[in-house]
């Protein structure tokens, strides 16, 4: 095998591209990147850093396999899971979210899903549905391009509001110039953010919150990395500093909590959608006339998840409620479980800062953003498909920001198949190269 | 406890409904069924017998729960599943389609689903784009009243044929009068049918698949009960008899397979969706511009079932790998395990026949339809919604045939909770009270 294959040239990376059909790398989705990544490893015959990614990178949660494993011993693959979820599961979400979040959500406000892409689709759906006139949904972005996918798949009005501008007491002006119009059903953010591990700052949420319950549009708070902005020490069952959340601004909000990150446990696609008793019981015309139920939470139920899957696999419901209940009791530290993330994050950001890049969103208030899960990146002047498509041929692997709703010239890193110092050796020099073959203008 | 509470006098029972707010029992869902069964329970302090509930009734295939078991343990639980199916579980559903249905369809065009739920919303869901002018779903009624229900919430138009008076021959003219419109764009049945369980004979199959060809219609045939026709021996490896389907007739069609019944594993929520080549690889400019990719296949995985929940569960794949290989290998044999729903249905049919009641869909062709999960039955003159009611008040649950798409005035009957002789013994006795208090006239 040739030893010094890297970098590829601007030709090779060129003619993958074409093979694969892509046009733009601003485009593409993270499944034809994968695919670029593959082919660049057999041109090169080097392995590519993959830092496009989103897998967890830790083994699941114990508590959780343990948990599944015993509810299959007891022969509960055969019966239909209850289409509101288990009783069992959804008491333990309440705990849970009591215990680290210190709000008061009742079970029966809680519901499983078949990850959090179900819920958020079931969300996204009955969102545009729920008044006439209020179709639009206002995406706080940079976020998951995904979700932004489910409101085109839905034929959604999509607003975006790149949050770089707008942090503090900005956010303020720009809600109400978006939501004065009227048409905004459901805002969505997630907190950690993918892909800038920005955390809504108590003065933001509270001007979400003040918002959302002025303009009657609901915020979707996505907690997928929930506890995981690690300069604080969340985690511990019920005691402060609790987990941020616009639950404690308005009324008017559901929460998505998934299982996939915070347990590690992806593969079993099981999540809980919890909204707030006024958003579960809010009754309207449309859910009454089309469902056959007026409120919100049984059109949920009844309606959407229903008709999308029929219930969520009931040994995960068994894994999650299991992981929730160990949290609460205190046998199961998740906080400090994905700590591992910060760590793998801090010294990715170290190397890449030596070598000339910079952090696109970088603070919250007046505080760095933590290290976590994701990061985002800027070159001297390249646009994000050209750092990307750079980046690429240098057998590094990022996607450019442009598909997350972002505004702003870079890539997102996701750190957690950063594993070893293999790894971290290997960024280095490569990104040492990297540099060399694009100096800054100083 | 009162001893002879049951039957409820009419007021009772209409107490009961008004409160649940269910002013019509031919409108009400199985749910809100199973909420009046256990108010009956509650006010008659008798137990309900339950012939509405569509649970498997026998316990769930061990094959498949150890491969899950070990599946956890080698720790897949952290992994997103691969969204087009994991390879072994493509490659196993194709053997089982060659081993006892006798088609070939490549690995590549079968996919795994979130249940045949998730499997038919998908797919209805592309039906209803793919071609302008083509929104139209012909249901051959009676049908799965969920899948009437996806229809609804995805706004295509519906047809509804019922079948009742348009077995053999004349099914030609009716599909004819009803395709020749050209704006159908899938056609769905189940066989075995629920609920009436008539199955398809050669000649209505030819019928079908001729006329899917002549006018581009697809094919969505719902093999939920496949090989559970125990008037043939199906289920052996490789040998003939195979299982009838649609797919000896037309390249129009798409097969929808789930382990809830067949394997008696509803629990775990798994499917696969399995399509011809011609359907998976047919291109269309609505897919291209929407979904960035232009086959069905490709808009069916990564545009549906992405946004729908990013994948099946990772160990039901497993699971239902494992089943496939094991029936193919010849050590589960799935249709002679589901036989004791023939045996349980041919019990409870003698009793209804023996008091009066009659069945509805009562042959395919020339001959008996077969017993199994389920049937269909008449009263006297009493239309379905009355027969429910009055079968209710004497402390038997069953469903109108109306939510159903059929036309005829009767009830639907599940056997899988007919689980043992206390439970027969109690149906004869209640019928018996039943033909007391409606006497037929002679």
């Amino acid at each position: 095998m040739n030893v010094s294959t890297l970098p590829l040239s601007q030709e090779q990376l060129e003619e993958v591209l074409g093979r694969l059909n892509i046009t733009d790398v601003d485009n593409a989705t993270i499944r034809q990147i994968v695919a670029v990544s593959n082919m660049v490893e057999g041109l090169s015959g080097e392995p590519v850093i993959h830092l496009e990614l989103g897998n967890p990178g830790l083994p699941a949660c114990e508590v959780g396999v343990r948990a599944e494993i015993e509810a299959l011993r007891k022969g509960i693959a055969n019966t239909y899971p209850n289409i509101s979820g288990m009783p069992e599961l959804k008491a333990a979400a309440e705990a849970f979210l009591h215990s680290f979040m210190n709000v008061n959500i009742p079970a029966r406000c809680i519901v499983p899903t078949v990850g959090s892409m179900q819920g958020c689709f079931a969300t996204l759906m009955l969102m545009g549905q729920r008044e006439p006139g209020k179709r639009g949904i206002l995406f706080m972005d940079p976020g998951f391009p995904a979700q932004h996918n489910q409101a085109f798949v839905l034929g959604l009005e999509q607003v975006s509001m790149d949050i770089y501008a707008y942090r503090g007491a900005a956010m303020e002006a720009e809600l109400e110039r978006i939501l004065s119009k009227g048409n905004i059903s459901a805002m969505i953010y997630s907190t950690p953010n993918n892909p800038a591990w920005t955390n809504m700052t108590e003065q933001e949420l509270e001007i979400i919150g003040r918002m959302a319950t002025k303009y009657d549009v609901t915020v979707i708070e996505d907690h997928a990395y929930m506890g995981m902005d690690f300069r604080k020490r969340y985690g511990m069952p019920g005691v402060a500093p609790f987990i941020p959340t616009v639950a404690r601004y308005t009324d008017n909000y559901i929460l998505l909590l998934s299982a996939s990150k915070i347990f590690s446990y992806a593969g079993q696609r099981v999540a809980v959608v919890a909204m707030s008793p006024a958003v579960a019981d809010r009754k309207y015309d449309f859910f009454r006339d089309f469902y056959g139920v007026p409120s919100f939470l049984d059109a949920f139920t009844f309606g959407a998840l229903y008709a999308l899957s029929s219930g969520v696999t009931h040994s995960a419901q068994y894994a999650l409620a299991a992981m929730f209940r160990a949290a609460v009791e205190g046998s199961l530290d998740f906080v400090n479980d994905c700590s591992e993330y910060g760590r793998r994050a801090a010294i990715a950001k170290d190397i890449f800062l030596r070598n000339g890049f910079n952090i696109l969103y970088s603070h919250d208030g007046r505080e760095p953003i933590g290290d976590g899960f994701f990061f985002t990146l800027a070159y001297g002047g390249m646009t994000g498909a050209e750092l990307q498509k750079e980046l690429m041929r240098h057998g590094i692997s990022a996607i450019s920001l442009k598909s997350t709703g972002s505004r702003q010239q870079g890539v997102r890193v996701c750190v957690p198949l950063l594993t070893d110092q293999v790894q971290f050796d290997r960024l280095e020099k490569r990104l040492d190269q990297f540099r060399a073959n694009n100096p800054l203008k100083s």
